[in-house]
């Protein structure tokens, strides 16, 4: 074993006077006229331990391997502060465990956000890519915490699939074939396959028999965009619950992204505080207004709004358009001034598992618009009757013989169920204040580029 | 909003005499003399609620709803019950919300794994199926919980990928080109890529970085086997830790697999006295023996130990040999009768990034052999030393250009580390009993099969 104490043990205090032996890596060091100082890192804790040593002791050549980078290991005495930290590490030895290149890319300076993009290896040893980092994991153990705690079960449904629940058509083909052999009957699983877009679909038999569930996993599209927003590889989480109608999903979404923000406001704070400074003045606001309750309008409403504001958009959308980011964050910012359901969009703009209302216009859906960002949360009831289910599927040019099973769900003991879809990454983006995807995700996967 | 009560609140009682009305599946019914029974399951609790209907009240045609699998709206009194549970429902109105076609393929007879695992999107609503995703939940719940109390943070490391760290060359291509089309500078990346095999290297710059991380996502091996253990789709926790050598990961695994079934015995001990009665009768046992000290044996004396055994086996290993099943399952059942580290395996039997012994033979992995299975865990101290790992990789001929990167690690402040992969649903045959992976994935994906 290697015999060592963690930084966090040591900065937590009461062990003042006792010999300690760390490992870390050097974040800075500098040389005072007898001493020369090096504030070193372990991941355990955010906060560095400032470590001193005599320079006439040590001599300045071993002092030389203190460089921004090193993972050195220390003996010393843990001595009052009278710095940032309670404690300090008196050395009484160094060595040098991973001396650093004069060509280490990462120095003192503050590096652009750009420049670090290109190094995913190394970015996260900076103070803003710990942050994020960090961050990450406690909205991911947040996630999972809320569910459980309200009876949910997690489900792992397929990647690999042959339905495209979101008929996009923008999927990335999985395969064993040879480059340029095209005989499916030849290839691993007998058809063609390809990454799922969505686990909806295969989720829904699980809410249908263990009443309420929830995937969170990688989902995949092929969409040639290039923008910040925009990640052909990236995290979904996607709850289904039984007997929940329209109503039920958007008091479900409301109380769900409450909880991951005042997760993270008691976790992060120290993070969101360097992310306020730092990236996104506003992110206080936003934390605010997450413990607001949120607004909801239907889409017909929504559409009349923003018809009524004139000379603020590049164009006004009419009954029947999709919102453009435009209005969606006109409508959470200045006209609600916080998080807002938009309900009930027309049926020619929704996939064909939304559930029908009464006026055969519109489907019983509810998209989450926030402030900042504009949506981060597409829901619905589900279309629970099978003729219904079946007509739309069909207009819709669906392949029936893919869906059968999903079809037959409704056959033997449907239930009204509901459920919705937030993606991972766009919501960390709005917690953090991060502009772009690529820097929020560890290896990002964008058009034309693994990273 | 659907007004409703869980059957999990009318079970935990104190509601007696109260007018409730509740929605689940049928799971049996029949008809006494004067009164009809109903169990219903609405997924929040593992029991059933019995449902007591007046025969003359309700009518024979009414009644003949209660099919098994239909969904039902029932409302009606709480009252004390002389059955299994406390309470039972005295129905005052009956909706059959969802009914059931008459080829319903779940009949009252108990049916055949082989048989449900036709219709992976039936077989949840079987006593078996619930067990088994109830299960999967909270062992999933379990690991996440055990990595965030030991201060690791969880990461997504990428799915699409290209380098091929097993080296094993069994991987899914991913590709946007038409069937046929063999122009990877036309691809969606720009390059050939494929599905990840394992997120390891990936997970090292952050271990070397954050200090202690996990993974826990699909992996894929385009394995042409078609055998009760093997799927083309599974999910990994792969967890990597700095500053930790092979006695470090040695621990760290133990304490691991015993956190994670003391938390199952604690949430799933009606669960696993179902498995222990219908599936696999040893399963106290393996609880059991999961509670003592595991052994630990290197691979040269584990070689020793089962050459001196005559006529046990197909075949006796040399030095240098993988152990079969057999072999493992010999040393974890018999000779050791419990849980076994087999460590210090020889150089050419593993991959490049495994650390180097002094001995210039072995390396410093570390698999976990049970009784039962073999072979749950693989682990290793990492090769922190560039020059003997950048050896390693030459003689395994990897393209180096690809992991340059991962190189690069040690080219800047490089540690010591260690990690482990465990594969989640394997576990989870262990500790619930079920033989066949197919019967612990939602949807399972193995060669020649979507389900």
């Amino acid at each position: 074993m290697i015999q060592r104490t963690g930084i966090d043990k040591v900065l937590s205090g009461g062990s003042t006077g006792t010999t300690v032996t760390i490992y870390g890596w050097v974040r800075t060091s500098r040389s005072g006229k007898n001493v020369a100082f090096a504030a070193l890192n372990d991941g355990s804790s955010v906060q560095n331990l400032q470590v001193v040593f005599d320079r006439e002791a040590f001599g300045d050549e071993s002092l030389a391997g203190l460089q921004a980078g090193a993972c050195v290991c220390v003996t010393g005495t843990v001595v009052e502060s009278s710095g940032e930290q309670a404690v300090e590490l008196a050395a009484r030895s160094l060595q040098v465990v991973g001396p650093v290149d004069t060509d280490f890319p990462l120095q003192k300076k503050r590096h652009g956000l750009d420049f670090l993009r290109t190094m995913p290896h190394l970015r996260s040893r900076t103070n803003t890519f710990g942050a994020v980092f960090r961050m990450s994991h406690h909205l991911s153990l947040a996630i999972h915490r809320f569910f459980d705690t309200e009876g949910f079960y997690h489900i792992h449904t397929p990647i690999i699939t042959e339905s495209d629940c979101e008929g996009a058509g923008e999927t990335f083909r999985v395969t064993t074939l040879p480059a340029g052999c095209a005989d499916f009957d030849q290839d691993y699983f007998r058809r063609k396959s390809f990454l799922s877009v969505s686990g909806q679909l295969e989720a829904e038999p699980f809410a249908l028999s263990l009443g309420k569930v929830y995937t969170f996993g990688p989902t995949f599209r092929a969409d040639p965009s290039d923008t910040r927003t925009h990640a052909a590889e990236f995290w979904m989480i996607e709850p289904e619950m039984a007997f929940y109608d329209l109503d039920d999903n958007i008091a479900l979404i409301e109380r769900f992204v409450k909880f991951c923000a005042s997760y993270l406001s008691e976790k992060c704070a120290a993070d969101i505080a360097f992310f306020s400074e730092h990236y996104e003045k506003g992110l206080g606001d936003r934390y605010r207004t997450l413990e607001e309750g949120f607004a909801r309008v239907s889409y017909t409403e929504a559409i009349s709004i923003l018809g009524s504001t004139s000379g603020v958009f590049s164009s006004v959308p009419s009954w029947g358009d999709d919102l453009a980011t435009e209005h969606e964050r006109y409508l959470a910012e200045k006209h609600f001034g916080r998080p807002v359901f938009v309900t009930d969009y027309p049926a020619s703009m929704k996939p064909f598992y939304m559930f029908m209302n009464p006026d055969g216009k519109t489907v019983a859906a509810c998209d989450l618009l926030v402030p900042g960002v504009g949506e981060i949360v597409g829901g619905s009831q589900r279309e629970h009757r099978l003729p219904v289910l079946t007509d739309r599927a069909v207009a819709q040019g669906l392949d029936l013989s893919v869906y059968s099973w999903y079809l037959e769900l409704r056959r033997w003991g449907t239930a009204p169920h509901a459920g919705f879809g937030l993606g991972f990454e766009r919501l960390l983006m709005y917690l953090s204040g991060m502009e772009n995807i690529r820097d929020v995700i560890p290896f990002p996967r964008t058009f034309g580029k693994m990273y």
